[in-house]
């Protein structure tokens, strides 16, 4: 979900060593090609048209000739569709993880960073949460094979990040 | 989810002086009034031909009138109509908090207590899952107020059950 600390979980694991292919840039570069303007409303309903035209898993089956190498971090799953392509792609080698925040740690972290794109008050917060939950999010959060708890100290979140990503390095069974 | 740790929960919430109120007994005792035979599939089915019927948010309109005293803990939230019903009986009330446990520990888990009712294999844990998410539930964990990861150690568990319990009774925002 938005806030969570997904950003901060990226440097981690590119620290241990993960590529991160990130499945929003190849959204924007797909919306690119066709002429799309690059604003976070135009990609994303860009991203939502092809979903419906070529399936809810076509930003997954996109995204895996761009994996490569032997450990790869995949950002921005939305669905179990998505969830299923992987799977199937890497038989036994997917993992995935969530982080969460409560709604009220991520709305006060959204209020106080003032990004362009971020949602100005709590009303917008929730329609923007319930957006990115339309393509089965919560299922892939609740089926995740590890969570992380993401409540604000930092420190606490990076150090259950690394054991985590220390497990999966070494080989922990999905 | 099944098999995430509820049970272990709910003990330790009575013992700091929660009432725990079922959804699935009132579910159960409005299915036991129309006549149906109590197996889990009957009660099941009911249960969802009532929310066709009657709204998502039924079992939760229902459950209302049985809440009364201080502490209440409701059991069974399988939606986010649900909790707009109790969000808008107990305004500022209501803290929801989940358990996750990765499908991998609810599988051996389940594998190993052998209730007469649990799936007996992989593919039934699986398609017993997706049955649990179909009313929302995914998207409930994900705006939980509160998650509780709970991979095996029951001390560890139990210890940050209590805290975030206590958090709660010492009147936390939610």
């Amino acid at each position: 979900m938005p806030a969570c600390g997904k950003e901060e979980f990226l440097k981690i694991a590119r620290d241990k060593g993960f590529s991160v292919v990130r499945m929003g840039d190849i959204v924007r570069e797909e919306a690119s090609k066709v002429g799309i303007i690059l604003t976070d409303r135009a990609v994303g309903s860009f991203a939502d048209e092809e979903r419906k035209k070529y399936g809810y898993g076509v930003w997954a089956e996109r995204t895996v000739p761009r994996i490569s190498g032997e450990l790869n971090l995949i950002d921005g799953i939305r669905g179990l569709a998505e969830v299923e392509v992987f799977r199937s792609s890497f038989p036994g080698e997917l993992c995935v993880v969530a982080i969460h925040s409560s709604p009220a740690t991520r709305l006060r972290r959204i209020l106080t960073r003032k990004r362009e794109d971020d949602p100005a008050n709590e009303s917008e917060f929730s329609a923007r949460d319930r957006r990115e939950l339309r393509w089965g999010l919560g299922e892939v959060i609740s089926l995740a094979d590890y969570i992380i708890v993401n409540e604000g100290r930092l420190e606490a979140f990076r150090e259950n990040a690394k054991d985590i990503l220390d497990k999966i390095l070494s080989g922990g069974k999905f």
